[in-house]
């Protein structure tokens, strides 16, 4: 870790600091072109935009710009460092949205005294934007915060760390289960971590069909149930009349463990407990609930998936986001809707049955790569995720009015 | 101009539209280098960052980003169009810093309800940014929004219709009075318009040794002077006991004329009437107060600047803002000061001194160019402005503590 600590800091101090650069997308070399460029040729495109909003689609960068912005609350495994901490992640994911779908993205580090003010700031600056990915905000602000913002503007908002994870949870839940024979209507699901990606995750599973009372959700304080009296609303809602207190009574009989919490809170014997054929998401980051090796120690009959790049089946949101946006700004979406979401799901989940080809297995290194337990998603280097999720998304949009 | 119109228009839609991209500046093909630009190794920055927020400056681009920001009131000469209107503007802008300066830009565009909730949500957003260019943003709010930020941040925050505008009049009018034989302290001045440009210009004149009771300011309503019962505070401040009451009676006998008003404004008998060798800065746009042609005619021992670029003497903003901006930036400086304004103007003005070099030359497609009534400012192409000018503003941040 030391080495790939010293190589990160190389790499974003030289041979200049930070990972953007802004660049002209018009030639502006001569005084002629910059007279096109600003005063006196500028004023064409202003005067259209005045006469129609629409028409700022067509002569400024709106509709390609999304806004990547935190209040630095909930940095990725790290916690409430604040914004300014936060930048380094933020203009990480500019570079994944340009490399994976040619999106341009300002990164916008918010410090804001309160959750109001920093839902005003955002509506304030919105005019810049064609869409909004809000990103490393703690629960239950997140919800708070995204669901203003979808009521008062009119361009995409989307959370990543809720709407994103899930979106790729789903799409390898899909077809974990089908691989083990399972359905999401039947499945028995216990999910640790009751914060934006758990939550967020358990509302798109329902949405696709997987039972709310077979779901058993534990945080910190042990199993959710309706004889709580420390829940938020959010976590109200997942709240049921159940005997089970502790995540190991939870797992008895389970088909599928998602963790979305922290190192290491999960051993061989919890996995012992669950049902045949288990699937065990642990996405903790950067140590999941439980390592791959320890995981098939205890049950050789499971699929397993984290977060990590350094084992089969990572769950990482870039498989997401930078398509999701693609498609929504091709369609001129005013929201990502539910549907759009699932479009992404079934796209993603399609494409990982499909045979790899050649160029993916050079990028990996690998000699072979099919459907199957140890290949349940798409990698993030696969050049067909741009070509299909984009589109399936737009055309969600399109059929949804969105 | 329909020609002009319909370029513009194709330049901004064409290939894609909009003028701005955001592009990697590190390399970010690979996993591997993913890995380093996002999870896992951008953790490293992160944690920095939050132990020492100077580290910022190191590891993002905090430091060479500056958001160029505005609320659409006052766009060009063409008057409240709103914020999105404005983007074309801003992110022309946005090439010139990056095309002249290398400084990369954010272009922001703010539908705020209030002037405090604009202000705030500048504040919110500044973490973002090494510094704010405030734009296009109508008097007298410009005066209170800029005062605010000044207060509240550690970042430079400038206002380039007021203090860029004013630079480059007082770099242009130094040469020009020293030409005409003429100096600051003893010059009888009249300024026409008393928005963000006039009461900037006028107050960096005076602190470059312009006296006060020498000038007369004139606005829509005629002569600024201390009956008048319709002022704001600002123009207030230049209000003097005096029987002048229209722009003609306060022509009489003037050395020199700064128009920041509208089109047409002054007459060839305007000119006639002031004092011998005077200097006519018209700088309305896209049309004068006054056309040099009209000008030359009435007086032929005149000096005469606009702010168009097809007559000699633009005063043109563009010879400011980037520059001043690369050394409050390479300075690190927290504020944009008087001292570093007044080094700017001086490293301006004594260049146009300087024997041109054949390049700028040949980008003018010039024959011959040197310091005289028709050449008392650098041309925007000339490559020694940012050789010249911000190390100059960033050797008056040292010098001044900014």
């Amino acid at each position: 870790m030391d080495n790939l600590k010293q190589n990160a800091l190389d790499y974003h101090e030289f041979p200049r600091p930070g990972k953007l650069s802004v660049e002209s997308s018009k030639p502006c070399a001569t005084a002629a072109e910059l007279s096109l460029a600003y005063t006196p040729g500028v004023a064409a495109p202003v005067r259209e935009i005045h006469a129609d909003a629409e028409n700022a689609y067509r002569y400024t960068n709106k509709g390609n710009l999304v806004a990547v912005i935190t209040d630095g609350t909930a940095i990725l495994g790290l916690g409430n460092l604040g914004p300014l901490a936060s930048k380094p992640v933020m203009e990480g994911k500019a570079v994944l949205f340009k490399r994976f779908a040619n999106v341009d993205v300002f990164d916008i580090e918010v410090n804001a005294p309160s959750v109001e003010s920093f839902i005003e700031t955002v509506v304030n600056i919105a005019p810049t934007f064609g869409g909004i990915n809000l990103e490393d905000i703690a629960a239950p602000h997140c919800f708070e915060i995204e669901k203003a913002l979808k009521e008062r503007l009119d361009i995409p908002v989307f959370h990543d760390d809720q709407h994103g994870t899930a979106i790729i949870i789903c799409a390898g839940l899909l077809n974990a289960l089908e691989l083990q024979g399972k359905t999401l209507a039947k499945a028995k699901l216990v999910c640790l971590g009751a914060g934006a990606a758990g939550l967020a995750g358990m509302r798109l599973l329902i949405a696709m069909g997987a039972k709310k009372e077979n779901m058993t959700l534990v945080d910190s304080k042990g199993v959710i149930h309706s004889g709580r009296t420390d829940l938020n609303a959010h976590k109200q809602e997942f709240a049921k009349e159940t005997p089970l207190r502790t995540l190991a009574e939870a797992m008895q009989d389970a088909d599928v463990f998602i963790g979305v919490s922290g190192a290491n809170l999960v051993t061989g014997d919890d996995l012992k407990r669950m049902a045949p054929k288990p699937i065990v998401f642990a996405m903790a980051n950067p140590d999941p609930e439980i390592l791959p090796a320890d995981a098939h120690a205890a049950r050789s009959d499971l699929i397993m998936a984290t977060g990590r790049s350094d084992f089969p089946n990572q769950v990482n949101n870039v498989l997401g986001f930078p398509y999701i946006f693609r498609g929504a700004l091709d369609a001129r979406a005013k929201s990502i809707t539910q549907d759009m979401m699932i479009a992404a799901v079934r796209a993603l989940a399609d494409l990982a049955k499909e045979a790899v080809p050649l160029e993916v297995l050079k990028a990996y290194n690998a000699k072979s790569m099919s459907f199957g337990k140890d290949y349940i998603l798409p990698k993030p280097f696969d050049p067909r995720l741009i070509e299909r999720i984009p589109p399936a998304v737009a055309a969600a949009a399109r059929a949804s009015g969105a």
